[in-house]
């Protein structure tokens, strides 16, 4: 993680891809929101998905999992140049969840990470506050999802 | 589902239980959040969860297997009393999503749902905009995970 001073503000940093496949999507499913329209193409044909599409809950997943890769691979190249790495506090939540656009099997949805404002905690002087906007686009370019997210990064000078 | 005018605003609905094992923690963090103090004891005690400590998106996509495993059941009792059932209209999103305390393998976390506002929506008369209030709960009562949802639902009458 780079520190808290070093987050360049308004910055859109792109996270990677998420290939979604039919048996990604019903396996997640199956296990955490086994709804017809997640689990079976016919019965998903009969609502208005109108075809298979994937949990907003493992899209909101795959974006952690893009944000944790992207991060290991943020502190493997300062590591590689001998800088230190600053530490990931916990996240005193996440607002404004939305899913705009269903995701479907075939999809490639690309996520992003903006930190839109950064603020250095008053009660806790080792951590900064980073507000981010995240963003789930698909291969047409549409928004599918979006929320805004907080996290304490450590401070340079902690 | 029940149908948007038989809601009862403020009454607090148990959803049942999830009880964390360390091998579910590990496998939903090895596929979506691989970070040291969801995926091994060693590394988490070095951190400030102090141990193996569950994934904040299990324990949110652990409420959609349960809210989903009630809806179902409701209905299935509706259906045995002959009743007709309602529909589930898309969500326009959550917001407030909060991590209150670790989860931990262990731990028996019981999930929550109070409907606590109810609209009936000008622009789409066949639905009526439910916002309820989700919540997890420890075996010793802390509030682990809470955030506000809204969703869609038919209307008796549409």
């Amino acid at each position: 993680m780079k520190f808290f001073e070093d987050i360049a503000i308004g910055e859109r940093v792109e996270l990677g891809h998420w290939h979604v496949t039919a048996e990604a999507t019903v396996a997640f499913a199956r296990r955490y929101d086994p709804q017809g329209f997640h689990l079976e193409e016919t019965e998903a044909a009969k609502t208005h998905f109108g075809r298979l599409s994937a949990s907003g809950w493992q899209t909101a997943a795959m974006w952690m999992k893009h944000m944790i890769a992207h991060r290991d691979r943020v502190q493997a190249e300062m590591r590689a140049r001998g800088e230190p790495v600053a530490d990931m506090g916990p996240s005193p939540g996440f607002t404004d969840m939305r899913w705009l656009k269903p995701v479907f099997p075939g999809d490639r949805i690309t996520y992003f990470t903006t930190a839109t404002e950064a603020r250095p905690s008053q009660s806790r002087p080792r951590w900064g506050l980073i507000r981010h906007l995240n963003e789930g686009v698909n291969q047409t370019g549409d928004l599918v999802f979006s929320f805004i997210g907080n996290v304490f990064v450590e401070r340079r000078d902690a």
